[in-house]
């Protein structure tokens, strides 16, 4: 018998009936045949409620006593789901990350999977189980529980399917696929049948909140086949593999992602010496403000440009840092943005395709489309222009490159 | 350092602000200069919005699954707790009941005990933290969640008294201490300093809710000192021990506990044979029933009567199975009362002082209240008469025995 992994996200199992539509959809899987073990999160809003009373305790909570806390989240839904598939008539057990055997480090609350162990799901799959297992935790060799960050569930799927040699690791979400771009911003987007763990990874991270870049990683390392398939509808998906089947070898652009929770910084004329680009991020990564893109060019003068994003939220504080490290370096101006939004195309086919990058800036420049950043990986493009741009943007690109046929 | 084991209960943590409370009183402990290990019930509410939830997918839900999910209720409690003393400058740390080494039966929703592996508390309380500890629940060697019943989390501060051979048990609750008599029926009620395990155990299981009668049990099975006392004002509570000290051998009665929660069904003239007792009681145990008191007489005729108590919520079923049994043991008539109140008057004194029972008889007599039962133990006597007559013979057995000097 195959071993089929699933996972259901909060908002799949938000509520009782819900559960039952998902108890129904495992064990139609189950009567294909296969063996099942289904990995849930919390229900929609559990972590947030348990999170808002750590934080009228101590608004800066973290640590071990917050992963205990927040991982009784998932070991609610593992039971509700074990129950439910058990009235169904199906023998079924739940099991936590500790009983599960998922080990981790001792970072808490963005701890990383170490190893799994497999003997105990193995145990009670033998035996006839559907097994429901909690994801987004773990535990400790000390012990301790821990948890992988927020959408940390995937991770758990993959590494599960890793660990017991899944036939295939099923994703079940609130959309019925990876698509080409957003629906909701283009209409000719199309669902993307088959896509690369690579262009996946790059869609994820830009912005295409379908998968937890984490697990995409992780999937691509061991070789593991991701489907990611709607809760709510039938359908085939779209498949995350390594590598790609024939046929999409000719595909140059997979999809567009674009992300609007960005805020751009500048700041101009400041001396082109070593050390400068760790001189102005330095302070903005004391602030634990994370930074995305990074751009440097030499203007005319012999002095320096540079400009960079930070999460939209960090917009301010980061403004102000670096008004202040631009007084210390005499730069000439700094400016900012907090309406723009980075578009990027991603595909594996760009590796052997020139020219991609000069198209895309020309459709953008036929179109009026100013850029006001540029950067550019093996599988991808990003520019960054101004939020009102977003929708011609996309619609425009999607079309140039044949992504609606 | 003497280790003091302290028990909240759910009213006692219902809320942040008043597990904030319970922090100040148990850092107030710590500051004596003792090793602090609190033990935690679920939120206020929090375990039957758990029931609730697994009972609407199976209303006669029971089994692993319900363990595994209310178990979280002390799991977010002992998270919260551990936090809250963490943030007022004090080392602290959570242990579900598996951390804590407290390996139980697998009679899943009413485990016992099997043992407590005392070395991760200890270890922890070696490091300088208070330790929090979940109540209610425990694993088996299995590893499978376990939790012990309602009530249960007096019973694994117990056992976690016994366990670490700690100095005191203290049991926080909503009220000051142990009365002679409910103070709400009778104003005139004491409270009661000490009081042996084996009365309180009656006082428990005849309905004065203070503490677990499994905990009562336990603590004077290994002769643990338990002290119960109020969470919401200063007080010395009252100590709970194996035997009295000196003083208190001359108090003939400790108290008087009522309970309303029962039925007396009756059946009369039925031939008093062997085995006659079964063929009454038989179907009652079939449907699962609890039975307390039992009485059963010969009349004039050389027919038996016989009259025993239920849960009053049992009262309909058990009466249809009485009627159903009167037809078969041809028996002359069936009645049934659900308006009655079982009153008990525990003290070890009764033991050597003869005259108890009848001058309680003539006082209830005295006062117009008829008895329908009486049933005896070595330090107990209880009685069950009509509900009405609750208030008044409750008053003048408590002045009758100086129970209010």
């Amino acid at each position: 018998m195959s071993i089929i992994v699933q996972k259901y996200g909060g908002t799949s199992i938000g509520t009782i009936d819900k559960i039952s539509k998902v108890a129904d959809k495992v064990i139609s899987e189950k009567n294909n045949g296969n063996s099942l073990v289904v990995v849930v999160s919390a229900m929609s809003g559990e972590t947030n409620r348990l999170l808002n009373l750590a934080k009228s305790i101590n608004p800066d909570i973290s640590g071990r006593e917050l992963d205990t806390l927040i991982s009784t989240g998932e070991q609610v839904t593992i039971s509700l789901l074990a129950m439910t598939l058990t009235k169904k008539g199906h023998k079924a057990i739940s099991l936590t990350g500790s009983q599960a055997g998922i080990f981790t480090d001792d970072i808490f609350n963005k701890a990383r999977i170490d190893y799994i162990n497999n003997l105990p799901i193995k145990k009670y799959l033998d035996l006839g189980n559907i097994v429901v297992v909690a994801g987004f935790q773990g535990i400790t060799k000390a012990g301790d529980i821990t948890t992988l960050g927020r959408g940390g569930s995937d991770t758990s799927a993959v590494a599960i399917s890793v660990a017991l040699d899944a036939k295939e690791c099923q994703i079940f979400t609130d959309v019925n696929g990876v698509y080409t771009t957003d629906p909701r911003i283009s209409p000719g987007a199309k669902k993307i049948d088959q896509i690369t763990t690579e262009e996946m990874l790059e869609l994820s991270s830009q912005g295409s909140k379908v998968l937890q870049p984490r697990a995409v990683e992780f999937a691509g390392k061991y070789d593991v086949g991701i489907r990611v398939l709607s809760t709510f509808e039938e359908g085939t998906g779209t498949i995350i593999k390594k590598e790609n089947d024939d046929k999409m070898e000719k595909a140059i652009i997979s999809g567009i992602a674009f992300n609007k929770d960005e805020a751009q910084l500048n700041i101009r004329g400041v001396p082109d010496q070593p050390g400068i680009a760790s001189l102005i991020l330095g302070p903005i990564a004391d602030l634990n403000i994370d930074v995305d893109m990074i751009v440097q060019n030499v203007g005319e003068d012999g002095l320096a440009n540079f400009t960079f994003t930070v999460p939209r939220n960090d917009y301010k504080v980061a403004m102000q840092s670096l008004e202040e490290s631009s007084k210390k370096l005499q730069a000439k101006k700094v400016k900012g943005n907090n309406e723009i939004v980075k578009i990027s195309m991603v595909g594996v086919g760009m590796r052997t395709h020139a020219g991609i990058a000069s198209k895309m800036f020309s459709v953008l420049a036929e179109n009026n489309i100013n850029i006001s950043m540029i950067s550019t990986s093996e599988i991808k493009i990003s520019i960054v222009t101004n939020e009102d741009n977003l929708e011609t943007a996309v619609n425009v690109l999607h079309k140039e490159f044949n992504l609606d046929k």
